[in-house]
């Protein structure tokens, strides 16, 4: 049926789902009652109305600013640039950081096509040309995989220049793990940044 | 954000959807375009409405009596018992049967509470017994697992008596695999299964 072979085909558009998954959500879709699947639908389009980016730092929100840059107690001399919203709640879940955050949803990856125009690159270089000095450090938090490192880089050359100290976060062994499992790289940067106790 | 959670949540509840697949569906809703949503729910929507079940075996249809049911030169005679709409299909492609249908809408699985009320078994029956002896062959086709053998076994067990032969499609080594690979029981089929030239 056409209308059965539309949906397996949108649903193949999704991220992650391959050709048999979407053949068994479909499956699972069409035998569902009525009331799930408009459950679904309602859900889907209640986020995609409420939600929008911050106009400051473009983390999803509901409202025209966010609730970590409304709040005055952040620290807002500091500022944390992440690649994706699930990384802020990442952070956010250690209660260890107190600054404001700046999403760029997306990472430089010049192979899938995606420069610096792509990811909120020049709006945070104008974030912090803005902030006149009120602004001390920028901790680059993007992902430790090629993509992430590559970002982390052409960050740190175009905040050059400007009163603001640009760090990144320590790469090195993961709490839990076993130094047997760990690859090299990981395993140099965690010698190579060592601290005393 | 309550919308984006409750997102999360809806598309969790999906079969094979994880946790980690469902923020990544998520968030990739959220950015695209509104166009590729209101896609996506008027597909699943007019899936939705346009699928029922055939009234004779079960498959999903956009009529009453499905394409297959409803054509005369199908061999009457001949009725395929299959878990799924889509192994209809699997077998369709084959071009090797020229039968008709019955599809079960699942197998039993004592452990999932899934018992033989939940599948179309009595219809099979019921179906089997109003042919008056039109009926001659009957293949369970369903899936070679542990819910496919024990749903196999019983259907038979709930035929016995009436005249008409009831048949297992063969279990053997798969074209174009390597005896290697392929588990003993298989195999032991295989070789129990064998055929003169």
């Amino acid at each position: 049926m056409k209308s059965v072979d539309r949906l397996i085909a949108a649903l193949k558009r999704l991220p992650g789902v391959g050709p048999k998954q979407a053949e068994r959500l479909t499956l699972h879709l069409l035998r569902a009652p009525h009331s799930e699947v408009e459950g679904l639908v309602e859900a889907l389009r209640a986020a995609k109305a409420d939600v929008r980016r911050c106009a400051r730092c473009g983390d999803f929100t509901d409202r025209e600013t966010c609730r970590i840059c409304a709040d005055p107690a952040r620290d807002q001399s500091l500022l944390c640039v992440v690649e994706e919203p699930p990384d802020v709640a990442a952070i956010e879940r250690t209660r260890a950081y107190r600054g404001l955050y700046h999403v760029l949803h997306g990472a430089l990856s010049p192979l899938d096509g995606i420069g610096p125009e792509r990811i909120r690159a020049r709006e945070l270089v104008e974030r912090a040309r803005a902030s006149g000095g009120a602004l001390k450090e920028i901790v680059i938090a993007t992902d430790p995989d090629a993509e992430g490192e590559a970002t982390a880089l052409y960050l740190a050359r175009e905040l050059k220049g400007l009163p603001v100290k640009v760090t990144r976060i320590a790469h090195g062994v993961p709490m839990g793990g076993d130094l047997d499992y760990i690859d090299e790289m990981t395993l140099s940067y965690a010698l190579s940044g060592r601290r005393e106790f």
